[in-house]
């Protein structure tokens, strides 16, 4: 009997999406407007969710104040009103694209949490727009 | 060609998390203000989803006028409005926590369905907190 | 120049609405399953709005993370994960409806602001119940 | 490292749910008032996923624009502020129910994409109905 | 000391906007694809809002399930599932806009509510355009 | 017979909140992370308001898709994905707060209207911070 349980969090951040290899006029018509030389941002709507049993002691998969604080910590006190591409150093040689922010978020909290759970991160970088990583 | 159809319902209940085999501060430790002696509660957002074969003379897996009437008869009628802990049988000796909730709810639909049909159990306890089972 | 700033909170709590002065066919017969002997509950979103005039030093009408925390300290605080008719005195002898509790809030937060400033008090009981109240 | 990317979009139709070899009493039991004769309609919201492998180059898996692209060009152009049963060829033999709009969706989006990629179509008819069709 | 009181209900229908006394090129300039002759449609989301003074023996200004009822009794089973042009009377000679419907709805509810209570109408046409008429 | 119409409309943008004639750490005192120097961003989620009479030739207030037109042309093109303090000349000397921007946005909407529309601006920063201004 094994349970998802899922959790909203939250964090503004401005990026801007560019191949550092490339020149201008490549990057220009590949990302167009998301290649803005000065940033635009987003409300980053983060989705986690950790599948695994119930504790029977709790009726508990995992206790959501100690996810929200995991994700609090290791998520949004570094990445909540940030630069992504100059404040956060693995983004200097990452594309900060939702697919790559998604990944790095999962990489950061699959480490923290009991083997047994299974990890789900949905990055939601505008409301029409979002990804889902799994680890798969 | 299986198509999952979901069907979105509500009720309102108050409840408290605690084990009844435990003293007072390991409750207080471990459910913190979940366990306020005088209950709590909340808008419960369930979302019911059955998958299965398209019936090709009707263009529906299951008529969602009948899922609808379902939720209401089976759940919405038992639970809204009600104290968890105190007004359902079920809950006197297992704790309300939303996991074990969604697994009751699931219990109660499955056997009404149609053998071929899977269903999944989507229960939001606020709109940042929810859990989802499907009987796996 | 005035301009309204808005801030979205949220409580989770149990209440029942009965009249105490009546007996229990009355009480029954006008407020039904809002009456239930064990409570119920809610998560209540609450939407607190300050109109005023923008300081051109800050270009703010308030600074949002102030009224957030005038939120937290004088609302959350003493309503979220409470029973309202049992933990909170105010209720001991009003009936805690949707009605009386945005009073109640603005009653607490009116004072804490600056006099020239207007306050309005949205709450919602349910995502379709909601009341909204601006002292007159 | 599959990751799935997400598009909300949006159309507005009407329809009207019936079997046409069947007379009128059996299509007023069956489908009640989404049978109506002069038909209704919805505002169906629509989210189309692809899944597949980041490209190093971009940290795209798909461009977002190239798929709202897709969806307006293949999707919104022939639906948006139509009749289904009346405007839509594939529905004179084919009930315009969710189930089989999302499937129409489908076959009309997979020949369009990399090999590679799978496909899921979420249909909301209303907010608190939906689909879910990935294929399979 | 009035407070607003505000109930979300929904009804889904057809319409067609046109004006009957122009001619077809007329419509079509000017109504464009809303002028689609086999009509289209849209779920739509309406707030019923009644200001007044609280009762105090009930702590309501007005019970929200009488507030439900009038909705579902007077405007839901009129308009739910219909074809607003056709099967609507007064769409007959006026055109269906969200404008005119929320005239509509106005006129409907206000003779059926206390003298002293104000009554506002939020009508969503779709999630990103709706009007508001309050009877000024 | 006054109704309002309003559009729901869209636009991702950087900025950074500080005074420039103040010095770094009476900055970081009063802005907090909203003050980080290398900008972070939001999707701003725009309600543009528009009161007035309807036509009753046409039954609208004004047309919707005119508004979206006006919006679009007016307030995306030129803040869709961009930076606000260095890419819009007008915040140079005012600080991007949502309250400057929401003047911003009534200043140049206003002038583009009939002279008997009322205009309101609701701006959200956040999904739980947002402002209203109406020219008062």
């Amino acid at each position: 009997m094994r349970v998802k349980v899922s959790r909203k969090a939250h964090f503004n951040a401005a990026h801007r999406i560019f191949n550092k290899n490339w020149d201008d006029k490549r990057n220009e018509d590949t990302f167009g407007k998301c290649n803005g030389i000065n940033y635009h941002g987003h409300n980053y709507e983060l989705i986690v969710s950790v599948t695994g049993e119930i504790d029977p002691e709790t009726g508990y998969v995992i206790d959501i104040g100690l996810l929200k604080n995991i994700i609090r910590d290791h998520v949004e006190i570094e990445l909540d009103h940030k630069n992504l591409n100059l404040d956060v150093l693995y983004f200097k040689n990452v594309i900060p694209s939702a697919e790559n922010i998604s990944i790095y978020i999962y990489n950061k909290i699959k480490p923290l949490l009991n083997n047994n759970f299974d990890l789900e991160i949905i990055l939601y970088e505008t409301p029409r727009n979002f990804v889902t990583y799994n680890g798969n």
